[in-house]
């Protein structure tokens, strides 16, 4: 079965191996790793190769912090302007598609949400233009660096002299980016990472000096920077998926992976706009290469090709609920083959189709 | 290897076997229970049927919801103060120990809170009396229902007009209890439940009307409520080992499962009384059937006996780093036979020891 799925997403073998054994046996200690102590030398060390490998991949220093904590995308949604908003002052909003909207959403109960620019005008086909933040008195500006929903992807992380929050839950280690320009970036691991249960935070370590607001330790990011991730029972289990991952990565090397992206992308895109069934919904220009949305020429077309493709193992191609249509995902596990796989349904479907 | 440790802690081979064959392939799905979406009908069956299970163990009607989060029991320690108490009301707080004692800590960040009974004085070597609450104007009484840390256990779970939340975190499907004398009740999996990365939550459903402040959906009750559970990417893995946990132990039958509860604490503890290298800390009433804490007779000698224990390929008997010397815990996947194991070595220690 090849899992286009846009998260809970398709993890490689040989992760998938790896992991099960570990249900078992973790590294022969005797002990399952579901039961291996989360404070402990065997744990201690998941985490600290995993920093070491998430440092390594962003070019990170000693000025950033590697945390991963629970709750997923949301729990961060709360937690960044839950710290760093007080409540008469504003945050600056980048809005590109639904989790943009949803994150500004949360900041709106801690204080001042600015919208900086959008594309909502635009049902989010687009990337609203890059904000002037020349004069802008924020206490931070966020950004959402893949829209995983509608298909669209910021190429670059810009500089910005205002605190840059960025959420990269889809397209992180797609490719080499400027994570240092960033003073805070977060990625749930059920995409290019590993499984559900973990995110990745990397924080730079003035920002626990922006804290603005006291909150309990679980929720704080002073106190969770300082316990190293154990501030709590850490979810080891998916922490260590996150860790095969990272190493996969770095085995096979970041500039390879960012290839591979750019293959798969082309690939694919270059099918929807020649095939006479399917239409990109996303301005050209804008377009993900990791989560490519696209429509079909009717409602029953649409239907019919997805029950085709599940037919012929190939699965989680239905787009997000609040768009229709299709979204393929692209993330680390997925191969080229599997994408030209997808591409021979698309052109079968063509042929046959009346 | 036989793992007492008091969480993450041991889980029956069953479980783990047949949560490391979920990994490469679920249910036959050709996905591992790794990839398979939070949302479609795979992840629904498994989320309906903890329900139920959850449901039956705990003797719950409609009128309880049943929620799987993430955070474990700090975010649970903030989301009911954070839902439940005003600035300017009071919630009482019951402190057997440690984790009473947080619960409290979180609780003051969002209003008043009272300490009904404490056995802080004793050094929590013995429960607090249960408090009266006539008169009270409290918004919810919290207690702890075992003292993971210091080893001391409530017998039964009261009745109280004022709402009465519990955290069961070290305690839940040990035994029959008297569960809907609860308006809330949560505990983390990794104990008697599974895996780290879930926490259970069952909430009356007159409690969703109690909500006192305005947070983010992820921190509402009243949302996950109405989410039942997806508001977010669940953690699947996590919640699918629950519900192997779930059906084990409605397969062994909790009257059997109390049964060794009982069995096992007893020879425990009785070694404990007969042998003269060891003493309990806890008042012989209050003692907690599922986390045995004692000391040896000085620190070198429980050095020695904690490495003997090694050598003999059982594990995570230290005891707390706020406590020291030995906690041996016995929740589920602990067999009687497991407990014979250690006593043969304390007898075999105590014979050797000089």
């Amino acid at each position: 079965m090849i899992n286009f799925n846009a998260g809970p997403a398709a993890l490689p073998l040989e992760v998938l191996q790896q992991a099960s054994e570990a249900v078992i046996d973790y590294n022969r200690s005797g002990l399952s790793i579901l039961e291996i102590p989360h404070r402990g030398k065997l744990f201690d060390d998941i985490l600290e190769e995993s920093k070491v490998l998430v440092k390594e991949l962003c070019g990170l220093g000693d000025d950033y912090d590697v945390l991963w904590l629970q709750g997923g995308g949301r729990l961060q949604f709360a937690m960044i302007p839950m710290n760093f908003l007080a409540e008469n002052a504003t945050a600056g909003y980048v809005d590109s598609g639904h989790w943009s909207t949803e994150a500004m959403e949360y900041a709106a109960y801690y204080g001042k949400v600015k919208t900086l620019s959008t594309s909502k005008e635009y049902n989010y086909t687009q990337l609203p233009n890059w904000p002037s933040l020349k004069g802008e008195d924020l206490s931070y500006v966020h950004f959402t660096s893949n829209n995983t929903i509608y298909g669209s992807q910021w190429p670059e992380i810009p500089k910005s002299e205002i605190p840059l929050i960025s959420d990269m839950s889809s397209d992180i280690f797609s490719c080499r980016r400027d994570y240092t320009n960033c003073a805070l970036f977060y990625a749930v691991a059920q995409k290019n990472l590993g499984a559900v249960g973990n995110t990745l935070v990397a924080i730079r370590k003035d920002m626990t000096e922006r804290i603005v607001r006291s909150v309990p330790p679980m929720l704080s990011f002073k106190e969770q920077v300082a316990k190293k991730s154990v501030l709590n029972t850490a979810p080891v289990f998916p922490i260590y998926v996150s860790l095969l991952m990272l190493r996969w990565i770095i085995d096979k090397g970041i500039d390879a992976i960012a290839q591979d992206t750019n293959t798969k992308a082309s690939l694919l895109y270059n099918e929807i706009d020649r095939n006479t069934l399917f239409t990109g919904i996303v301005k050209k220009e804008d377009r993900s290469k990791m989560n490519v949305v696209f429509l079909g020429k009717d409602k029953k077309m649409e239907q019919q090709f997805l029950e085709f493709c599940e037919e012929n193992d190939v699965t989680g191609i239905a787009g997000h609920r609040s768009v229709g249509a299709f979204r393929v995902s692209l993330y680390n596990a997925i191969s080229v083959a599997n994408v030209q796989t997808l591409i021979s349904l698309m052109q079968d479907f063509e042929k046959n189709y009346q």
